[in-house]
């Protein structure tokens, strides 16, 4: 990554049109949106990924705990854009920006750009704690997910095998840290998992010791939201069997055994990471562009400071307002609604006319923790329980990508609700050899 | 594997009781219907798997070639016996029997027996050529189903990024080598790929250019069923535009070109590998048990020879008959059928009573080759087409393990039948460092 791309790489095959071309890097929710929306802009639209699919985040916890299948929340690109006549999906991953050329480097060749969307998220955040980095395990991507899924079913077959207490424990045991939507989310799940779904399979283990820990640096669940909706939370997964650890941190995890900051101990293979996110900012673009989080310092219209036709969107673009001083929340809304104005700005800027900023559009936030169970806040509107737990659902649903995933992800749901059972605890991998590893060590 | 087990290694925890205990090793067809079978005799059953799932391996090649997600063709173990009292459940790998010790010696430790049923099935067989082993991609496994869907998918990308032609060719070109119901449906399931899905995705290429071969040494398709069924298969498959290659076979591969015992050349990166299986013998069984095939030579009631209470049933076992000489057709009803018969013989062995031969009964063949078209024969009733289509996806659909799986299977083939689309066109990996390597070879 350090070393300056060399003038024999090849360049990216693409074809030549008289139309601007426009290279956004990464198909989240806010690359796919800038893309659908320039659809019939006279433009020329290239998405580079270095997966071939869009991933529907909010649910990769429930892919990690079998409640859903990994294709009913990943979509191909190509599929949704089959339709599109000025839109270019090419794989790979970006390396280096040149401004002054134009052009990327990626892991398949160079290509030059008219005007440049960064929109690459964020990634997990380890605050610079390289034991956690190397044994927790993230939730970022469907990679994640799915290891731990695996993760998760191939230790309770193990918690099988050993006649140690102690080790049988760390095998059923487990640590999430951090006490947003995905950490209360994925706490919750382990909950169900305990309560419905376990006690059929092992009937040979006492699910009695199965211990889920959360544990969130804050004194309340879901910063950022109302207080009624942490605390009911809260309530809602120690009904499931949840100890929350609220005002407590992670000091050290050894792939066996965390330290929290007050002293604490707890044995388990399974610390799940879900305390923070950072930016991964791409090589080329000026440091004094790069804020807090790593995030790019962009201007009301996403445009990167110093930089005329480089913009960033999404989680990845810190947009400094006397409402939201360190940029706007993290969420797939804002990184929407920032790729549907880019989208509308984009063709101003083509004809040098005046543009739109940015007004964030806060559309709630929500979180779900179990059957029946989640909080919901739209504006003053704050509700709890069955009814929460339904828009939760509906919501997750129509803002899925893909109808087909949408039947999928209904129907799996459907049929879980029934059952109380979760039908996708499988295994499928060869073997993690890092996982075995740290199952080795006592 | 040559190592003798030490006397050091521990023994699987598994509940002592004073019934007779049956080790079953592998879950597929044969040991499924076994373990199910003895569900109301007084007995412990054990079932070992590397997997904790059974694999459908019949729709495998629908996985392969995105018509189907992962986990509608697997199934997990502990939910299928969740309600079975007698039944343990373990995930091992099995390394070494010992009939004197009455144990077998696995990955996860020792456990003794009183009755062993092997039920490995077999595995890919390159006949000892180690070039193609390397390079090929095989069809057993869900893993390898997987890798093949990654392979075809980042084939394509990578199509789009070459201006060489031969190289362009090598990623969108596919040798299937076997003209089995496997080789004959994957190359089937490609040509509908190559039709109705790739031109969508890949505007930029120009399909015509993607080649489907299927190699056969015989000089018929669908060897084992009539000759009807072989030239109707060969027609349908040439109407969809494979190249169907008969009498010849595989004389080397180097990961790029295709050398046929004939001289033929042929340029891909894909080497699909469905010529042939082997069983892979257990260490500890003696040579004298081991028969063409390297199959279990077995009596009348599957008893592996020269052994009183260790029995093989399904692929890898061969039982020789006047009307069989070379053992029974490798086909689930086989394995079915034999797992059915054991259950009912093996309580007749407790009671030291008289015992019941095999006798197979012939349930047909059949093979799909795209929609609309299949090929089925019943006795003497056979039909191709539509109708032959319709009977092989009902037939298919009831034999499918879980009743979830069943109706995921269906939804999926309703809409891709109304679609015209396979959706699962996905890449989930972390980057296949083998074929990486092969695609960089020019």
């Amino acid at each position: 990554m350090d070393e300056t791309p060399s003038k024999n790489r090849k360049t990216v095959k693409i074809p030549d049109t008289s139309s601007p071309r426009i290279i956004i890097i990464g198909g989240g929710f806010g690359g796919l949106e800038l893309a659908k929306s320039l659809r019939k802009v006279d433009c020329q639209v290239i998405l580079f990924d270095k997966n071939n699919h869009h991933t529907f985040q909010p649910l990769l916890y429930q892919v990690a705990t079998s409640g859903l299948e990994t294709n009913s929340i990943i979509y191909p690109f190509r599929k949704l854009f089959e339709k599109v006549k000025n839109f270019y999906f090419r794989m790979g991953e970006v390396e280096k920006i040149d401004p002054e050329a134009r052009t990327i480097y990626t892991s398949i060749g160079d290509v030059s750009y008219d005007y440049l969307v960064i929109a690459t998220g964020t990634t997990t955040n380890y605050y610079g704690m390289e034991d956690i980095s190397k044994y927790a395990v993230p939730m970022k991507s469907i990679q994640d997910a799915i290891r731990l899924r695996n993760r998760i079913i191939r230790g309770f077959e193990q918690a099988l095998l050993t006649d140690d207490f102690e080790m049988m424990n760390s095998y059923m045991d487990f640590v999430v840290v951090g006490g947003g939507p995905t950490g209360v989310e994925i706490a919750g799940a382990l909950a169900e998992l305990k309560k419905h779904v376990f006690p059929r399979d092992y009937k040979e283990l006492d699910l009695k010791e199965m211990d889920i820990h959360l544990v969130e640096a804050n004194h309340h669940l879901l910063n950022g939201m109302a207080d009624i909706s942490g605390k009911k939370s809260k309530e809602f997964l120690e009904q499931m069997g949840v100890q929350v650890h609220l005002g407590k941190s992670v000091k050290s995890y050894d792939g066996y055994k965390v330290i929290l900051n007050d002293g604490t101990e707890m044995i388990t293979k399974h610390l799940i990471w879900a305390a923070g996110v950072t930016g991964t900012p791409i090589e080329g673009i000026d440091a004094s562009a790069i804020g807090r989080g790593n995030r790019f310092l962009v201007d009301e219209y996403n445009r990167v400071k110093g930089y005329e036709n480089i913009f960033a969107i999404g989680d990845i673009a810190a947009m400094i307002t006397d409402k939201y001083p360190y940029g706007h929340p993290q969420v797939a809304p804002t990184a929407m609604q920032q790729g549907k104005l880019l989208a509308k700005n984009l063709p101003q800027i083509f004809k040098g006319q005046g543009l739109k900023p940015f007004k964030y559009l806060n559309k709630g936030a929500m979180a779900t923790i179990g059957r029946n169970k989640a909080v919901v806040e739209v504006g003053k509107f704050k509700t709890q329980g069955f009814f929460a737990w339904f828009i939760w659902m509906f919501v997750h649903l129509m803002s899925l990508v893909g109808f087909r995933n949408r039947i999928f992800v209904f129907w799996s749901w459907l049929w879980s609700y029934i059952s109380y059972d979760k039908s996708n605890r499988l295994i499928i991998d060869k073997g993690e050899e890092h996982f075995e590893q740290t199952l080795e060590k006592t």
